[in-house]
């Protein structure tokens, strides 16, 4: 087996996932590459020094730009908050590493832009964590499509709701928070929830033609952590669009962190001329499938529970009936990243693919002010 | 059309419930026959007039003997309390009237057999209320296995909870209590709750051959309603058994009024070589349904919502996806026992269908008291 | 009791709904007036005297001006498709009679506007059947809300979707199938469907301020029952909005009659701060209700299943457990409606407040056409 | 951190579940061993060395007894097939060695009380991997129950469902198959399906009293694949049984490996005075609760999404919202075995815990044979 050396930037929520995700893939799936956690870098050292020790890495750096010199790097990883993802993925493209980003790919359009050129100059290989598109019931969904099994496509509509910054004493920014930091996150909602329901309708519905949204922020003013000040708050907390697909579907999107009862309920709904999914995260292992060519007095939605051994990815993990979870869909994104770099056919969604949602978002949010709908940018 | 001139015993939940049925069932189907309100009949005058009124029966009675004796009375209905059944019904028979009685058929098997005997002889059309074989789901259920798509069958499994005895101020007997009353109905949930549950079974999965039960009296004092007098128990609170029946299927029966949260939780579950079959009272509208012959990637258990036109019953109601609800189980059977009439094929179950039922009710409690497998008389 | 003596105009699905509200409404609830059924209108003969017979209409006409002149009816009810609503009003209302309207109120809000002065200026009582109001859940949905559980709104999203316009064989309009015709039905799905969704929102939520709309039309040309050519399909074969309520919540409504596998799936949900309610038509008789207010450690959606005598309407019925269905929405809206005579409290929704989901509705479909924000009219 | 050295039994399916325990485990919690894959030991030398090198084993052995042998090895994991865990357990045990054991702990109580006096004579750490008490939602249901909020005990009830062995074309014995052979299984689904629903009950509810049950194999022979030759199936395919528990609630518990459309379907429920608790594991990361205690008028099921921070080991994970799977119970069961060694406090089930459920399982096999009720051996 080739080594692969990983060298992880950021080491939150998504550091995790990510390091679970490279341990994990070769216990479960037959890899050429063997990955090696190289390095994994963030900027307090004690805390990061922990973290390689909890996970197995190496050795740590601070500063991620030591990270990037460092020849014994073969792949970067970009798990860190927005505002560094380009220019980190700059550097790494020009040193030559592999590149893996987790989502949204950029904070704009212009910025991911910068970035796909850059890697595309590179040569490098790459691919951003739209982790959902790898989760067993979502591929399944994906694969029904493919095989044109719902026929004419009607609708498409996604959400994605969630609750947890209702209170107005949550605070803006800093360790956790970045998210409600305009400047960090480069939007709310938009690029953090609704990025997910997009980059999967793209996969599975093709390109959006045109938008039209609306966006709000309930809670106008939150104490910021870093300065300590109360400052107004410049993200959308939440987010609704309508869209038209170039195969003629309409759609509806919509995405809060308003929505009580809620904490990450991403659902997505395909109709078509003979069937339709849907999709629910709180239940990620089942597929909802209805399919009007059945006979009609016994058809109804089926609940597939989607662990059987010809469903994908599942020929790896248990037995039928016992289900795997959330971070199983990085794992999954990883395997095929590698089994891409052997088949030479590059894993989805590349920089390029990732750029595609950025420019929807980009219009959801261009609609949200001038309140008209919006061409979506190719 | 022909007049059916009904005398109704008894105005409670079960008179009210059938007396709906009368008065809809020639608004939505195609009859021979014109149900009409002729007579009720009770002991309290104030109230069985103001029940005559408001369901527009044209007269009333307080003693049911005479309600029997009129002429004008083609068909005896019988709605009161178990301890009158065998009576009534036998009188009724004599005088040559259609009989319909509100399910169990008696407090015991022997009773009703006296009853079977005495219906026989006169030849009079008799029909039990079992209500349950005409909620649209669980007509399409038979039908289903009826047309042999379950293959061999391996297991049955039926429940009926409630939760309503569990205070242990509830007192025993009278008015809407009398189902607490040993003397008044035989037996607790047995014959309550498990009859429904033993009805449907034998309907769909032929004979029980063996039973093996026991019984628990949670509270095993109550203040009787009638005496002021606190009484013991005389009830079985909760009754579960295993059986077999004749084609070689297991089973698990149970029934309670001690399971917290649930109303009137009725669930069946059948389970064959090729299919399967469930079934919850709590959304009667709707039937499970799994077919090993579907395609392995996209199997699942179908959520049929049973209210298209080609379903049981279905075409005369509203549209598709409109649910009807509990009552018009009694419609649909007043329609089928109509519709017997006409056709000379009684519907089912009669009173000989329903003394199987009261037969295996029998065995079980024998069971209970003998803590040994007990055959069910055939 | 007084006599209420009714004159139906319209004996399609509609007609059959409301004459068995008018029927069972006095089994089940205490009423000061007697519903009284004195005659049905409409143009068949042979088929309005068939259906006076099966549901006890004391007398038929074929013109409805000429049940509107006859002395012996109280109150007329509108129950023929939309382009006749407004004229039978206008003259109803002349003539002095209560009346019942049909949802959609009329084609427009300006056709709404002439039938609301009408009636206003004649002082009848009146009322639409904008039915879903009355589906017990609902109501307990709408008193939750007015007794403040909710806390601050954030968001309301509905759809209500359909699928039995997918074939490009269908022909439209005719009998069963004027939905399609755009002269006779004034809209497609907005009116038809919308509307409902529009009309809940509107009571459990206030009004509406804005709307951007988008619709389309899958099938262009169709066959016309009448003229017996390929014509051009006018209505809206499905719509989607965005939405401002007046209280600062947004909101996504959409329908449609082309997703495959909903029958008739009306759903709506309500985000607050505190606690968030949802409802589907498929399962009518539950609430799902998320109170955050519950301990941390427990919390989760509760499925209510409303059937217990304190919740709306139950209490009239059967016992907890046993589901009501879709017909019983019309019987308590009738039911209402004539405590509202007797209180002098009129039952909602009045023509006043049905003219506000039409106004709703023509905002969305001219900003369908004008692809912008609209402000609905008050 | 210290060192923990293992030498792990088996590679089929539990040792893969339990090597990534293992490795998982440090990842996530605070432990203060560090677990060290030191060996692992199969028969098939070419097998036994892939599996090592995937897992990260140090070395391989295909002896068991040489893997007892040598020093370097803390603890023991017992992960082969039921007809050897007594044997490796004495000599572990015997070698000082800590043990671990899949379940069932033996093939027998008597087999299973040898291993116990084994262990508690030599005194060594020791656990057997009933992990469904370690599945969140099922810890929370404990844990509850623990609190009282359930109040007197009513009811029990728990089956195990699957559907892989209904074709008679499936043979018995050798590698995947062992489970329909006699002489190494023990038993059929009652060692393998109702020993986790009797542990879990165990857990929840206390002892059980006594048991009444029947067993039965559909299939009377099967191909054998060791000897090539069709062969008489020894084990029950189907095993049900009522129970009584020493808290005076009723039982009834069924596992099957012949109903159609379940695969792997473990629930369970119970029945309190106060509230009610459902399981079921092809949702295993959800919790139904019902307490009566809620305000009627929005009283239902809660369906709990456990994956919030105060919900057992939830913390450890991902963020709300987001489920695990059914590998985290072994993480989790593996994590509270070394907390146990560090606080002194065995974690639960201890090879004695186990033993009960031996018992249990005892009776109910005799129970089925004697036709009678069985006391459990205490």
């Amino acid at each position: 087996m080739k080594k692969l050396r990983i060298g992880l930037i950021g080491y939150g929520f998504m550091g995790r996932a990510h390091s679970n995700a490279f341990r994990k893939a070769p216990n479960f799936f037959d890899l050429e590459f063997e990955p090696v956690l190289q390095a994994v870098c963030a900027r307090d050292e004690a805390k990061v020094k922990a973290f390689a020790q909890r996970w197995g890495y190496a050795s740590h750096e601070t500063d991620w730009r030591k990270l990037i010199e460092r020849d014994d790097i073969d792949l970067v990883d970009i798990a860190c908050p927005n505002d560094l993802h380009k220019d980190i993925a700059l550097a790494a493209a020009k040193a030559g590493k592999m590149i893996l980003c987790e989502k949204p790919l950029a904070r704009t359009g212009p910025e991911g832009l910068q970035m796909v050129k850059a890697i595309e100059k590179a040569g490098v290989p790459n691919m951003v964590w739209y982790n959902y598109r790898r989760v067993p019931a979502v591929t399944l969904a994906h694969q029904l499509i493919e095989e044109g099994r719902l026929g004419r496509i009607f609708h498409y509509r996604a959400k994605f709701l969630q609750d947890w910054t209702i209170s107005a004493d949550l605070p803006q920014g800093g360790t956790g928070l970045w998210r409600l930091d305009l400047k960090v996150a480069g939007s709310g909602v938009t690029g953090d929830l609704l990025a997910h329901c997009i980059d999967t309708a793209l996969w599975l519905n093709g390109p959006i033609a045109k938008v039209n949204g609306m966006t709000e922020t309930f809670i106008k003013e939150r104490k910021h952590t870093l300065t300590g000040k109360v400052e107004k708050v410049g993200i959308d907390d939440a987010c609704a669009f309508l869209a038209r697909f170039q195969n003629g579907s309409l759609a509806t999107f919509e995405s809060t962190r308003y929505a009580r009862g809620h904490k990450a309920l991403y659902t997505f709904e395909i109709n078509g001329e003979h069937a339709s999914i849907a999709w629910d995260l709180h239940d990620l292992h089942r597929l909802q499938w209805f399919d009007h060519r059945d006979q009609g007095l016994v058809r109804g939605w089926r609940s597939i529970h989607v662990t059987d051994s010809d469903q994908p990815y599942m020929a790896k993990w248990w037995v039928p009936g016992l289900q795997i979870g959330y971070e199983h869909s990085f794992v999954h994104q990883f395997t095929d990243f590698l089994q891409g770099l052997s088949s030479g056919k590059p894993a989805s969604p590349t920089f390029r693919d990732a750029l595609a949602t950025q420019f929807v978002c980009d219009a959801v949010l261009k609609s949200a002010r001038t309140q008209k709908w919006e061409k979506v940018r190719a």
